[in-house]
């Protein structure tokens, strides 16, 4: 696995600066919380987002304390979203390690993610830039209308278009990703120009990671995804693989019965047979070809942006998502 | 039941501009959404935090748009709570109507509160008051931080001390009364005692109010609470009047013999008998005269701050909420 800190390059100091805000924001004086903290703010990601929003601030006047407090906040909103999915699904790991609610029960979770929305709310608002202040709360009520959207339609075979798909992958993904390079760029008061630019390269390359993420949940292995293979189609959740084997055929394929029992022999027999067709036949590969597409379209959002190290990175970021083996 | 709102008195018509902005946030494009915002913002309450927050206004240099909206964002807030709150106790009724969880999913109202979260804040962000924003953030840092305090102590016969029942009580009530009373003044631009004032008087306020609210949770009809009859305790909460009666007698009281059993039928008779021993006892009168002793600390408060209206109308608040029957 390459590590996609290399490809951090001019802000991967600032980066550490963002570790060490997140790790303050553990410092809590009620120690229960502050052991929750550190179980959820351990699970060290990618850093995918706050890179993406240190970045963009790279196109403007950066200043470096509202630029990484912006990038911590997008982070720690990311990790409170991760608290409240995790109790929702009802998952006992994520990344490998226990999730809270594995560890704690349901409603101290739900209460750890809230302050961590809270918290992630404050630091945004110690920048004192009320329009990304702004951006920020409207980003949490999309993200929170994605969430329910796809709670709402899971097991509903007939949430399985292109356009459901689409719209719940930008609520709970592409949205984060847009707004942390359109908040990074109205951090650094760049004009309106790039600020869009890179709202369009974050929205194009959260929607490429999302697909990618939904084809390794197929055919990842349960050690690198640190949950069980399928889990999605599993939890009910039509992704862009199981929608393409919809498509292929609708007379009979495996999750339409997935759907449609109760029965748990059947039900893991109809997961296995759709594991095989999308790993083993062309679905993934179709998938990761519109993951691509997506990619492509992120480059070309930021093609006329000045070539610089801090586009070199983002450029790189985008084919680092994009690789299958990421 | 006397009706609070008659003692609102100058801010009654900006409380009804309150009430439109909360009927505009249920107004999502996306209809689950929407019939959940509807059902939990339906339940018209007291309002009594937003009238704080419009009263406390008036003692300032009082503009009605960023006034109003800051009340709209702190009742969003409040019933934001009450939606998770609701899961966690996995409360079947709340004000004597269906709650969220029983109506939908638990995850559907994790979700549901996340989106009251996020709106609350684009709400108060709209203000542009930087002091006002961070204050609502560390706010809701506070509360959720006092839930999972709450959550943590739960049949645990050792929290029972006033100091564990007073912080708990102040992070999930007073500290958005305090919040309340501060915001109103600090958005309508008081000086640094008036402010400190209104927000003595919103933290006294909500202790007060919590206390009788409280001893109404052992001593009122279910038919009023619109939930069952010693809800608290049954939880495993220990409120005043369980400290009183475990004060009164540490050897053999029935809190301590309830909270060492599992069997459902002994705890039934154990909350009969301290149901019976608060309300029949004098623990009831002896709670409430706390209460009042924190309803006059409130005023004490703000007894420098002119004789107005506004002053007239927050000590009838005061007065009504630390009366028995309301």
């Amino acid at each position: 696995m390459t590590s996609v800190h290399s490809l951090y390059g001019p802000i991967a100091e600032d980066l550490e600066l963002v570790e060490d805000t997140l790790h303050l924001v553990t410092r809590s004086d009620f120690l229960p919380l502050r052991n929750m903290l550190e179980l959820v703010l351990q699970r060290a990601g990618k850093r995918l987002r706050p890179a993406l929003a240190l970045l963009a601030g790279g196109f403007g006047d950066y200043e470096t304390d509202n630029q990484v407090a912006l990038a911590a906040s997008i982070e720690l909103l990311h990790t409170a979203t991760l608290v409240h999915d995790d109790v929702i699904d009802t998952a006992a790991t994520r990344r490998g390690l226990p999730t809270a609610n594995s560890e704690y029960d349901n409603a101290a979770s739900v209460m750890l993610g809230d302050y961590m929305f809270a918290h992630a709310a404050e630091l945004v608002a110690r920048t004192g830039n009320i329009d990304v202040i702004r951006l920020f709360a409207e980003t949490l009520m999309t993200m929170a209308k994605g969430e329910l959207d796809q709670d709402i339609s899971a097991f509903d075979a007939t949430s399985g278009t292109m356009r459901d798909y689409y719209r719940r992958i930008f609520g709970k993904t592409a949205s984060l990703f847009a707004t942390a390079g359109a908040g990074g760029a109205m951090m650094s008061a760049c004009d309106r120009e790039t600020t869009d630019a890179l709202r369009s390269f974050g929205r194009h390359l959260g929607m490429a990671f999302q697909i990618v993420d939904d084809v390794l949940d197929f055919c990842g292995t349960e050690e690198a995804l640190g949950k069980p293979v399928g889990s999605d189609l599993s939890g009910g959740t039509l992704t862009l693989p199981s929608i393409l084997l919809m498509e292929d055929d609708p007379q009979s394929n495996p999750i339409t019965r997935l759907f449609e029992t109760d029965d748990p022999a059947l039900r893991a027999q109809c997961l296995a047979e759709a594991l095989d067709l999308v790993c083993n036949g062309d679905v993934a590969d179709r998938a990761m070809a519109v993951a691509q597409e997506w990619r492509d379209e992120a480059l070309a959002a930021i093609a006329a942006l000045p070539r610089n190290a801090h586009r070199e990175a983002l450029e790189g970021i985008a084919d680092f998502v994009t690789r299958r083996d990421f």
